[in-house]
């Protein structure tokens, strides 16, 4: 047979053993946390009809569509029908206006299903990658916004992450703050693209940037002084605060909501903004997450479908979120043909793995053994005895490997040492006639003789 | 916006909550026995490179590949260059190339993930379903077989079917019974295609069909005397022992062995299949599940590329089986370029759902609740209270949904009964200036006053 390439396509990944059990631990995680929360599974399926998905994602969102010849006749046209699922919320609407009379009137549903893109293949970006969405569609609720920062920041907390800040912002108050400075609405966009860069290019780089928008002169000095000082206020905290900055983040959040009161003044959305702000850190506190939360007035997220609250989950030293999220009140419905008020965050599932890897937070055990026991195989007529140890074993619970055929024993322990199995039971012929089997612990080299009743207890109390 | 279609692509389905439940029951069981029986998770992407699929399925299964279409400023040849995973054994057999160093000698895998094939949708068909595969690599040892044997026969159990029977025959065994019935090698294939029918067409049926594919009279009475002598055998048991025949199974298949000895006689392949039966059936008794299996000398499984033992499973008054196997000792290896020993068993996941579904297997419980209960908001002014209560009850271990808003009160409680939640929680302004909760049972209609404190153990004690 031709030597074909045995890669996966470009952009993909196998996940072998190992990588299997990292993420499956993660997800796990994940998905405990979020049914303690009172959300629901939702699946959809990895092939959408092709109009379902184009036009949704934008002229860049088309391209990176992977799109599935038509069959039979006309595989020749190459004219495509079907598409693989671009991101989990399209198909949410879909799901939305499909089954409208059999969900409930709070549809609260997580969905963690992988997503195909054809971008650029990248360190860390794929083109198949898991996307772990969780959304509360049907309140206006500002109730949800709290118990979705809560329920992210207990996956987090459960993962072993202690150094996460939750950064929360809210489109109208954005909205506010550049209408307040002047910036006219049809420049909105325009001016939070530039400020977003403020921490990598400086003032004077935005400064240059909001100019080129065709942003005026006084303008911009509103908003960056605004902007400037919040940021100051906030380093400056963190030098004084040191590691102890979130226990004063009530204080701090306080004083970032007074500035924006008065920075916003008599701007109707704005104002309301502040007071979903506000609304969101009370149950926040409730909740018992409210020092996790940084109030930060320069936080955007693209912005384009958001339409209240947003909010993106960091640890420090790292650059780019672990995830985020916002409300975003008129997309839910698009083929609902109505406004479903919407709320939903993302967990960065590819990200928090690379993280937990870098900081080894994966338990050792986790990762590295396939099975509590290996049954080794005496000689070829013993080999039923070593079936009927592991049926035993596997009964009283034990995961169970048992070496398939008769070989050197020596060999049969070397496997089980290079697969991290930590224990091997040996049933030799003095070991049967005296009704026992003999355990070796492959840790410490000890070797035990245990009474073949005994055998499941004392490898369940060793493990 | 202009109205869309928002079914589910044609043959693919959504799972809603309820649907996703079920599934993931029967995932979660398939992953804990295999996982006790030493297999490892493997996971390969959606996406294969074209090439890696086409040519491995027949003519018929390239027509069955979903193929994508080249991105970018290809997209107009209607050229494909990527393609829908149609297995899961294609994909192993990448794997196994590409991390031959990695791998363990004997390599142990389950994988459970989608594949997709554009067959005509039909009832119990789909475009898009779950392989569910279990294999064996490196190993020709017997043992491989009896375990792979154990495994799913211990995943139906614990699923709770009572009345499967694996069937088991072997590749060898029919070579030699076709050899020794004076069939000509190259009409092997023919033969047991005809044959497979024998039920369905009887015995004159079969025999016009041996006859127009070129098999001689007498090779066709042997063999249909053969057959039909043991189909008599096994019916006249099942009449005479009815649900008792499981115990008889030994002897039962001790007498067809006997037959198939008498039959095959000095047909060396045949021989070396029948010793094969007996070890796997000495090992199966080790195994605890002998009575489970039945030789079954007119087994086929499609034939294609099985090389040793093959198994089917099925349960009685269900035409079509739960899952199969066996043995394919050339297959595994086609990108290595050397054969690779290999035995696999594949569970039918979506058959399994839904015969469970339909004998009603599923626990109420599993399909019912979203939430152990939920807490209700009694004003306003009293969200935070409720979002303190929530958080209490989710810290100690249960699932709690929260009403995301302030309503009438028997708005919330309709709410919780619509979605068959079972407790509902009450913090109205009497509950709290005593400390207490109000739960109110919604199965029974009971309403008890409970000490703030002892809510939770109260709900778990009655759960």
């Amino acid at each position: 047979m031709q030597a074909t390439k045995t890669q996966p396509a470009r952009g993909m990944r196998d996940f072998l053993p190992a990588d299997v059990r990292r993420r499956e631990y993660v997800i796990g995680v994940i998905k405990e946390v979020y049914e303690h929360y009172g959300f629901e599974p939702l699946e959809t399926p990895a092939v959408e009809d092709i109009e379902t998905l184009m036009g949704k994602y934008g002229e860049e969102g088309n391209q990176l569509i992977f799109k599935i010849l038509k069959r039979g006749v006309h595989a020749g046209t190459g004219e495509a029908d079907l598409a693989l699922r671009y991101d989990l919320t399209v198909p949410l609407a879909r799901v939305v206006a499909e089954y409208r009379d059999q969900l409930p009137k709070f549809f609260k549903r997580y969905q963690i299903q992988p997503v195909w893109r054809a971008d650029r293949p990248a360190r860390g970006r794929f083109r198949e990658f898991y996307q772990c969405d969780v959304d509360v569609l049907g309140s206006r609720s500002t109730v949800v916004e709290a118990e979705i920062c809560a329920a992210a920041s207990e996956v987090l907390t459960k993962l072993g992450f202690n150094d996460f800040t939750i950064r929360l912002n809210h489109r109208q108050v954005l909205g506010g703050v550049l209408q307040s400075a002047g910036v006219p609405s049809d420049k909105h966009n325009a001016a939070l693209v530039a400020l977003d860069k403020l921490d990598k290019i400086g003032r004077d780089g935005v400064a240059k940037e909001l100019s080129d928008r065709g942003i005026d002169e006084e303008s911009r000095n509103r908003l960056l002084d605004f902007f400037v000082e919040l940021n100051s206020l906030d380093h400056a905290a963190e030098l004084a605060l040191g590691e102890d900055v979130d226990k004063k983040r009530d204080s701090l959040n306080a004083a970032v909501l007074g500035r924006l009161v008065e920075f916003v003044r008599d701007n109707e959305p704005g104002a309301k903004g502040i007071d979903d702000l506000r609304s969101i850190m009370k149950f926040a506190a409730a909740s018992g997450i409210a020092q996790r939360i940084q109030i930060d007035p320069s936080l955007a997220r693209g912005l384009s479908y958001y339409t209240g609250a947003i909010m993106e989950i960091g640890v420090k030293d790292l650059s780019g979120s672990l995830g985020g999220g916002g409300r975003y009140d008129n997309l839910v419905g698009m083929f609902l043909g109505q406004d479903v008020p919407a709320c939903g965050f993302s967990l960065g599932l590819e990200r928090i793995i690379v993280v937990m890897t870098e900081r080894e937070m994966f338990s050792a055990k986790l990762l590295s053994s396939p099975a509590d026991v290996m049954v080794t195989v005496w000689n070829e007529g013993a080999v039923s005895e070593s079936v009927l140890l592991a049926t035993e074993l596997r009964a009283a619970g034990l995961r169970v490997d048992l070496y398939p055929e008769a070989d050197k024993l020596a060999k049969q322990f070397k496997y089980a040492a290079s697969r991290g199995i930590p224990f091997v039971a040996l049933l030799g012929e003095d070991e049967r006639s005296r009704g026992d089997v003999s355990i070796k612990d492959m840790r410490s080299g000890e070797q035990l003789s245990v009474k073949r009743e005994a055998v499941a207890t004392t490898l369940r109390e060793s493990l």
